[in-house]
């Protein structure tokens, strides 16, 4: 039995990092980059006016208010023909390129139109209002490096510099494999002894909400032939999540099968509640999760190590779940000798989060444990309200 | 122009909760339950066994050791034949339904195998290890109220109560116009005055992110035919996003272009920086968001009005977006006179955040905020370091 700590350590060393993949850019969302990426031009890529009013020559403005001569009209997307001479302008909207000879934009209501179609500059901002070419980027810089964990504003920036594709680290695949022979299908009514496979369905949610494709490979009945075949083909995969069949007891077959397919088990129990048969194991690059069959148990052992394996896998430098300091609303008791991880509800008082545990039946309550949104990380004992505790937000 | 604030009440009040959809399961997850959901069955539906080992009755332990015969093996998902009578017991396995005649259920590790086939019961738990029928839940009682955000645990437990199919609020449907003559495909190399569509990929991403199915409707030009047209076929979707077009400049079009289509603009500036030009409208029960052209303007306005617009038409109760509380790691000075959303790092110090603003040279520098994972809300003014500040995480 080992440290939850220590498990996650295991986990994550063990995790490749997978290989690089071109993907079309919208699907490099949620996805870390594998390239670096350099502007094909200067951003902006030309003087560009920052507001709607006049490009001008401060020379012009020594003495103010000023009447000037409008030589032509600039609306965004046009190139100017023009260049500003002694006592001239363009009239000019934001995001339009600044004419020659300009090196100013007064904006439109510190001007006046005058009925001869010249117009009166009235005043002047301290600024330019003028952005640089090559302020924001230059040409040939890098504006994304390699790790880059790409959210919309990256895939934003990356459409600016013209990539229609981009080098991503590919994102592993996933099987989920449901165990045991009292499960049926959500649509069966169980009969006596039975219950319904509720794991396959949220082990699916919690991958597609990691940004990562997964399959279900069905309920693997409690019979070496049918565990083995159904594991064989999980391991084609990056990743396999195997649900329940972990335990001890002797119709427990899933760690003798994962054995005789060659797969090396890294840890079995984790001194941790609930999940303490939690089970890791490798095959060349891929990962096997042996999860407990109970359904928060299942859950809880997904956003602690198949999460930050995950990942991991996908390329990011820092996979481990973030926790929050939050403060117990009331006592809590840990009784045994395993870190708990305590289903709660935070919320904030103030600058501060408080958490309050939910009362949950145990490992099998998924309507108490639906009510939480974190998990709060206690040690054997009694808690009083009010003491400091580290919470992982679900 | 309005405040920030004011301007999200107006838009969480003009946002229609829409109306509800059957949907099946797997497509559920991080919508809005729309059904108040009751289990079909007691949870668990037979008194259930919480430890491998053996099922006895415990008036046979009153003197222990106690050496019993082992009338059957009950795996997980068998039905048990023959019930427990003084002086016999049944080998159990978790999740396996206790036979009738016994109360409990004393786990493998405190039992010992006989030669003759008999086990010994060597000690005892203080609990009975048995999770009773109907302790979780009983057959008719509500799991899930109307109103519920659904995600992993949630689906799970549908699952558990056979729910294949469930009744969620509807998600909008959301189009994305990008507006200028001077915008060109992400796959052109701009010519003079031409900048590429970056926003377009940015808000589809933030859509996406939602939750939210959006098509892009290209670029419009500046013309009334053209942009009429694209913001007619727009208006046919729940929530349609127009990027650029909505400043004071006379070839800004849109307000012109959305009154005429008979739409009511409710607010067209707001004090904030950056995003100052942001417009807000609404036909019928559709709404319209105008965001600026600036790619940061762009995501800073999807995140305070339209993210929080969508999770209200989802169904959310509480949809605004989620601020925390961080020290200011460097003095900040805010110029001029709107409230600014400064983009920034939050990083944990001990039990504090602490932000620090990222340096970004305004609004079109995306290179600049995409380093940023939060928005830290300052008023004009000079605030030194340590100040205590309130910050959206992105």
């Amino acid at each position: 039995m080992i440290e939850p700590q220590e498990a996650l350590r295991i986990v994550l060393e063990k995790s490749p990092r997978l290989e690089a993949v071109e993907v079309p850019l919208p699907e490099a969302d949620g996805a870390v980059l594998d390239e670096s990426v350099a502007s094909d031009s200067d951003l902006p890529p030309f003087d560009k006016s920052a507001m709607d009013g006049y490009a001008v020559r401060s020379a012009d403005l020594a003495r103010l208010p000023a009447d000037l001569a409008v030589v032509e009209s600039l609306p965004a997307g046009t190139a100017p023909t023009r260049p500003i001479q002694g006592g001239t302008c363009a009239k000019i909207m934001t995001g339009a390129p600044v004419p020659a000879g300009a090196d100013r934009v007064v904006k439109a209501e510190d001007t006046e139109a005058l009925p001869d179609g010249r117009v009166r500059i009235l005043r002047t901002d301290p600024g330019r209002n003028i952005c640089l070419r090559g302020e924001d980027v230059r040409k040939g810089e890098t504006v994304l490096e390699v790790g880059r964990v790409l959210r919309p504003p990256e895939i934003g920036l990356l459409a600016s510099v013209g990539r229609e594709r981009v080098r991503i680290v590919r994102r592993p695949t996933v099987a989920v494999l449901a165990t045991g022979d009292e499960l049926v299908s959500v649509s069966t009514v169980p009969g006596p002894g039975q219950i319904r496979d509720a794991n396959s369905w949220s082990l699916l949610a919690c991958c597609r909400r990691a940004g990562v494709g997964a399959e279900s490979l069905g309920v693997a009945r409690d019979t070496e032939a049918d565990l083995g075949d159904r594991i064989a083909r999980g391991l084609k995969r990056d990743v396999l999540l195997v649900s329940g069949g972990v335990s001890v007891g002797e119709w427990d077959l899933v760690p003798k099968v994962l054995r005789d397919l060659g797969v090396t088990i890294h840890f079995a129990t984790v001194r941790m509640k609930p999940g303490k048969p939690t089970l890791f194991a490798t095959l060349g690059r891929g990962l096997v999760f042996g999860l407990p069959g109970n359904p928060v148990s299942t859950i809880v052992g997904f956003h602690l190590f198949v999460l930050p394996a995950l990942r991991r896998m996908m390329g990011w430098v820092d996979p481990a779940p973030p926790t929050v300091t939050a403060t117990l609303a009331a006592p809590v008791k840990v009784r045994g000798g395993r870190t708990s991880f305590v289903p709660a509800v935070l919320r904030r008082e103030g600058e501060t989060w408080v958490a309050k545990a939910v009362e949950t039946r145990g490992s099998a309550d998924l309507v108490g444990f639906s009510r939480a949104d974190a998990l709060v990380v206690l040690e054997p004992g009694t808690h009083p309200a009010g003491t400091r505790v580290e919470a992982y937000p679900l």
